[in-house]
């Protein structure tokens, strides 16, 4: 590269997506909205860029990674790194705009100011949706609904939802007079599955906990590594007769069973979420032949969203999908379908009549692409048809002399190599019944 | 507000759009890839914060403008001031992966570092639509086109598309041997229609044109302002004989009156688009009855994108659609029918079968909301009523204990407050007719 020439790559962690992988984005994007809507959930938008005392107000554990800067004469300012702290200001900023229960979701890109590695970005996109002012286990349950919705929308269909009660462990706890050790446990507890069991207890005893205690912690959590949701339930109950968490959990997994598959939600006392603002549900969701890839959809319910930033309680629920994982796993060939239509145009052929048939195929049938004839030197057939290899056409409507003297193109069906004289008449008929 | 709570509103110059806007922004998003999607446009998706000379390095105008900072330690970087400069690097930085003719468009949001005003942010969306690698009148004709059917898509019908030719303005600078002078006399032009003939004269005699050439200018750029598009290319003709820009400008208002409505394209020799980098045809679309507005969509061809990111050259030809400022004449009641129905639920009902309800809806009939009620305190009919009330709900499916002991529900229709007993066997039946 010459010296005069400006480096176009861009920055270590950032990412240009390719038109395939724009696309497939785009598809995801579009498909989990469909689902969001239907549930009635808003989209919002906030800025990218905050007070560094606003991001810094949320506590978050992701602090030291907030992309942040001085700008000459300026505020200390910094990129969003989730789109839950712009949420939380969101709704004190405009709280007496907004009608409680208060459903919204948003897709942007977020900012981390962290070390760049394989498949962790420095700038990414996140999706989240959330059910604010309601404190409704019916909340709790589409919340559920809704990620198993989208990711049937996004065509995964081998997954699990695992859900836990954050009370459940606090009640543990307390029993034992351990309730202060709540967080110190719950990032112990989140690693069981990647750690093994010995493993756990010693962490759990070098982190404080007495040894019988934390013998007593582990076997409460492997109530859940047998027997089905009922099994699980029955013992609970035998655990903590007439406990709230009990009950919502129950209310989950009956309703949730009822409305979709019994199979795709399962009952996990290990699932702890790392953030220490969940109150009530959490759930994670792995695929059933991948765990390696990790959650790809996660949540919770939590108490007291807006604390930092105004004086009312706002309680809600809500759920993040990772996009960007997904991204890896959902295969290209089952969105992209964007490449219909290619019309070409032999030489001699006057172009405008080119012009007219895509024009025309376009009114009823999807995307529709032109090969440009250039002004001065008219471009062979056999580039053209090149070209459409190249894009994976579907099909190719070639305009040549002979055929459209008698008012007809040929149609290829690229994948069969099959060509067809078509009336131009009957073009948009014919693509219709092929395509619908 | 109290000391502890921190503020939660944006900065300056930035802002949040509430559920009606940001679902109106996501219409005309939706609404404008389906229009590039139809055409071949593909997705692509660029990062937002870039080393500072990558940026500076298109050398445009914005420079100054740019979002900059240096972070501890690390590089000299900024935010994206447009979608044009990230779209050359694009190519640069992808050239062997793309092939072209490239077609793409990019909706996203870009930052301006410079002082907010009224209706002027500093962070705010852009909509790019480009043709690159091809110099064919057709690629000119297929952005017009794509304006064209853009703006029809989000209900804009009063509009006109002001077209021009680069070359036609430097033939005539170059006849006087005042080649040189061509961005000084653009820039002095762009404001043709805002100040009067003598101001314009005045200004370009101040810029160093003399008088006779001044006046000769004037002369030229009046010839579009009376009769049709055929006087004028006629007119052009007899002034240019054989000019390839009035070629290529009859071509262009030959083929998209035959393809759209003639009377929404009008050749204005005084259309010349501040930026020095176009070169072919450039345009302008104002609304017929609010040019106060200013330009809605606009754009033109270029010579050499790419130039400082690598030696190919590469012409093609782009537009640009004002999505901020179509947000505030795109009217909310054409948009938002996301509102359909609220399922509300009589305290003393089983909510398990309002559950139900809802999601049978939602199977085939869109955007369903279902309203809570809470474990504890039931929430009261007339306060679920007066939420639908407030949001605008189209319809409330109301689950009360006497009907739906006859397996019924009432439906209420908002506007006129009608009320309806359907069977809930019935129900999707009946909203499938309704809504349809």
């Amino acid at each position: 590269m010459s010296n005069n020439l400006i480096n176009p790559n861009p920055l270590s962690g950032f990412q240009d997506l390719l038109p395939s992988e724009a696309l497939k984005l785009e598809t995801i994007k579009n498909n989990v909205s469909i689902v969001f809507n239907k549930y009635g959930y808003k989209p919002i938008d906030t800025p990218c860029i905050y007070r560094y005392e606003t991001l810094f107000g949320s506590k978050a554990e992701v602090d030291k990674q907030i992309f942040d800067w001085s700008k000459s004469g300026g505020d200390h300012v910094g990129l969003r790194f989730d789109l839950t702290v712009p949420f939380a200001r969101y709704i004190a900023a405009n709280y007496s705009k907004l009608t409680f229960p208060f459903k919204r979701y948003e897709i942007g890109k977020v900012w981390r100011g962290e070390n760049p590695q394989k498949g962790r970005y420095r700038e990414f996109y996140q999706c989240d949706y959330d059910i604010v002012g309601t404190n409704s286990s019916a909340a709790d349950l589409e919340i559920l609904l809704t990620t198993y919705d989208s990711l049937v929308a996004i065509k995964q269909c081998n997954f699990t939802i695992y859900i836990n009660m954050r009370s459940l462990l606090d009640s543990l706890l307390n029993e034992f007079g351990l309730g202060s050790y709540a967080s110190v446990v719950l990032r112990a507890i989140d690693k069981f599955g990647k750690i093994s069991e010995e493993k756990l207890l010693e962490d759990l005893i070098w982190k404080g906990i007495p040894k019988a205690e934390a013998q007593e912690i582990i076997d409460f959590i492997l109530i859940s590594k047998e027997g089905d949701n009922k099994d699980i339930l029955y013992k609970l109950r035998q655990k903590f007769p007439g406990h709230e968490g009990i009950g919502r959990l129950e209310y989950l997994i009956e309703n949730f069973s009822k409305l979709r598959d019994l199979s795709r939600i399962r009952i996990d006392l290990s699932i702890a979420r790392g953030l220490n603002y969940y109150t009530g549900m959490v759930f994670e969701t792995f695929l059933n032949d991948d765990s390696n890839i990790g959650s790809i959809a996660s949540g919770g319910r939590y108490d007291n969203l807006t604390s930092v930033y105004m004086k009312d309680k706002l309680s809600g629920v809500g759920g993040s999908i990772g996009l960007s994982r997904l991204m890896s796993i959902v295969p290209l060939n089952n969105i992209d379908k964007s490449n219909m239509i290619l019309v070409v145009t032999e030489p001699s052929v006057y172009f405008g009549e080119s012009l007219v048939i895509a024009n025309r195929l376009r009114e009823n049938i999807a995307n529709v692409e032109l090969y440009f004839q250039d002004e001065k030197s008219s471009i062979k057939l056999a580039k053209q048809l090149k070209y459409a290899d190249q894009n994976n056409f579907m099909y190719v409507v070639i305009v040549a002399p002979d055929e459209l003297y008698n008012s007809k193109v040929v149609v290829k069906t690229m994948s069969t190599g099959v060509q067809e004289e078509v009336n131009i008449y009957e073009l948009n008929k014919y693509f219709d019944r092929l395509l619908n």
